[in-house]
């Protein structure tokens, strides 16, 4: 039997009617044919619950806790799915991450997968099960501990389902009927993509676009596994959603393909740092350990041996970042003047694979937050995106010039 | 060191407060210097609310499923009580039920347990460890699939682990100071008790009385685990609590001991079933495999080849039992005329190791039930208990009429 993966995220299982939904989407390809491999989120709101609860017992806690905590949300689903399943006569068995086994590394709250054996769930294949529900965004670590992927991590146990199983489609349910241009509740006149590249997709994903997890696209570009977002609320049609695909299979597209953003930015400052080799690495060593995701970096040109190291993290990372700086800075690891942390910033970022190709889109986004008077804070570009720092209350405002400016509300 | 068990209910662990004073009673434990193993149960709410989407989702469940669903809660607050313990620089790690692991047959959603084995919890104390806190009331089974071990099982969880580790005490913590001749909120006399047999706490806890599960206290009594039963919401003292202990350490004690009900019960009745050896064995074997806990059995004297056979079962178990018994009838298992049930009724039982010495305590009961009117539908016997069924809405007088026909009020 040809295999089919899907994948129903927080919203598309937040109750009992919509699980039964989803249930319903899962029997339709089943009789089509498919073995399925479900991978499911939490209810949405639990997993934020869970967390809050790990925040409120323990501000810097042990990541090895909060895993075993906030991954028992998709445990719930998967085991409700699998019941909503067996009673529509549709053989089913949920799945957690250690049952699989999902093996990852011990990067607890940012686990890598390291292997998915397949015999397990192909040998009930074997037996007549139909659908296999996997309990997204957990595996199980060397040690024995649950590990999870990090936030979004469902999408990224999808692909790695079909990528190990070697299935036909990996199909990610969601709330929005595909990829837009930029978020349409901050733009109205974004418009839905019918397909992107792989490319623009990691960006506009690493760059806060909540469709897909980042790694997840990583993920599919690298083992080619034919990615589609479509909505649980709508019935689905060959053209629904957004394809992910490869460059060659798009036509034409505009120079910028969309805006992506991220509201909850810090920005911090390590001001009188000694400029000398390794510094970096003193600093950011540290902080990786502690888990902060480091994103943007920008050193100041060095003065008198001194210079300014500034780099943006989530904001609900900041603490955890000025722990890591402060245990640094008394160990001796290096010194500073002064750190100097702006907990109000949000980035933006312009991405298209076109501007390989294309001069002046730096000099278009630049123009167009200049005549809204927003001041850029940070900037940094890669081939195809370039982003910045603004100050948060300016964010919209900024989607919408930068929508505007590049004309993303016309079809190529 | 010493080993010290600890379990904490629901309503102990229920929001970030409670795990925050039962993290400081751990703690003020272990700096007594015990190695302490911490038994939770799932924050109070959690598994009914996990039990209620399981009954929405697909009221005939498979019960592998259900287990799956609703254990989470219980990982959920174990990991919370490790986080929160080395906040207060306890070493301290969670242990779901599969990572102890914790193994039971594969009775679902009744498991029994079959061993814990010592060395992974034991090779961490040795390390340094002085917490492991254990989710309770699950375990996995020979399969890899998650068991549990039926309502309240966190408690049998508590006492196995006593057992298993040779500890000095078990204490569980809960929401009530202690054992009750009855329960207070029905009773305003109960009067709590400082001492109870192991048996009538058996007899107690099986009839209904919350405080523990039965099979918790009959570990107890196989094992000779010293159990304690006391309020999480009071600084403890020595005398605090009610001691479960063997008859020799209780000098003297009413005749009756203690009034039990239980309120949601149901009574199934088969009209005409033909009378013939191997009869009970076909009628409730298909219901123990079902998952249906029968209680209360009675059968009438056969009259010309056919009887009529009574049965009580918890309320919520009606469905399925029925669907059990009409399975069974279509298979050709055996016939009846009819299947009677009554939804409505209440079960009252009347506890007391003296009654195996003193006569008149059943004349006492039907007496008192009769002088309020209350009509007896069922009655059953056992060495130290006296249980009735009766009109779910007597069941309040009844309970206020035994224990003042018993002198409960006043110690013996």
């Amino acid at each position: 039997m040809p295999i089919l993966v899907m994948k129903f995220g927080g919203t598309s299982v937040a109750n009992i009617d919509r699980i039964q939904r989803a249930a319903r989407r899962v029997s339709a390809e089943v009789a089509k044919g498919y073995d399925v491999i479900v991978v499911v989120s939490a209810m949405s709101g639990e997993t934020n619950k869970l967390v809050g609860y790990v925040n409120d017992t323990a501000p810097l806690y042990d990541a090895r806790e909060y895993d075993a905590i906030v991954s028992s949300g998709e445990n719930v689903t998967a085991g409700l799915l699998a019941l909503r399943l067996q009673e529509m006569d549709v053989p089913a068995r949920s799945w957690q991450g250690w049952q699989v086994p999902l093996q990852t590394n011990s990067a607890h709250g940012a686990a890598r997968i390291m292997t998915i054996p397949t015999e397990n769930i192909m040998r009930k294949f074997a037996e007549g099960m139909k659908v296999a529900v996997v309990a997204g965004f957990q595996g199980i670590s060397p040690e024995g501990r649950i590990t999870t992927l990090g936030r979004g991590g469902s999408d990224t146990t999808a692909v790695a389902f079909a990528a190990a199983f070697d299935a036909e489609r990996c199909d990610i349910y969601t709330d929005v009927d595909g990829v837009y241009t930029t978020d349409p509740r901050i733009c109205s006149d974004a418009r839905k993509l019918d397909r992107i590249t792989f490319e623009e997709m990691l960006e506009l994903a690493s760059q806060g676009a909540k469709v897909l997890q980042t790694r997840s696209v990583e993920l599919a570009m690298r083992y080619k596994v034919r990615l589609r977002v479509l909505s649980s609320f709508e019935e689905p049609s060959d053209t629904s959603g957004t394809l992910v695909c490869d460059e060659e299979e798009i036509m034409e597209s505009n120079v910028v393909s969309g805006i992506a953003f991220s509201r909850e930015e810090a920005k911090m400052t390590l001001q009188g740092v000694a400029d000398k080799p390794g510094i970096a690495a003193a600093i950011f060593g540290p902080l990786a350990d502690s888990g902060v995701n480091v994103d943007m970096i920008v050193q100041n040109i060095s003065d008198e041996g001194h210079t300014d190291m500034t780099f943006s993290c989530p904001v609900d990372q900041v603490l955890r970042a000025e722990k890591a700086i402060n245990d640094a800075r008394l160990r001796g690891d290096y010194t500073f003047d002064e750190l100097i942390c702006d907990s109000n910033v949000a980035k933006i970022s312009v991405v298209g694979i076109g501007m390989r190709s294309h001069a002046g889109v730096a000099a278009t986004m630049f123009r167009a937050l200049a005549s809204e008077s927003v001041n850029i804070k940070v900037i940094t570009t890669s081939e195809i995106k370039i982003s910045v720092l603004i100050d948060r209350k300016y964010m919209e405002l900024a989607v919408q010039a930068l929508h505007d400016a590049f004309g993303l509300d016309k079809k190529a």
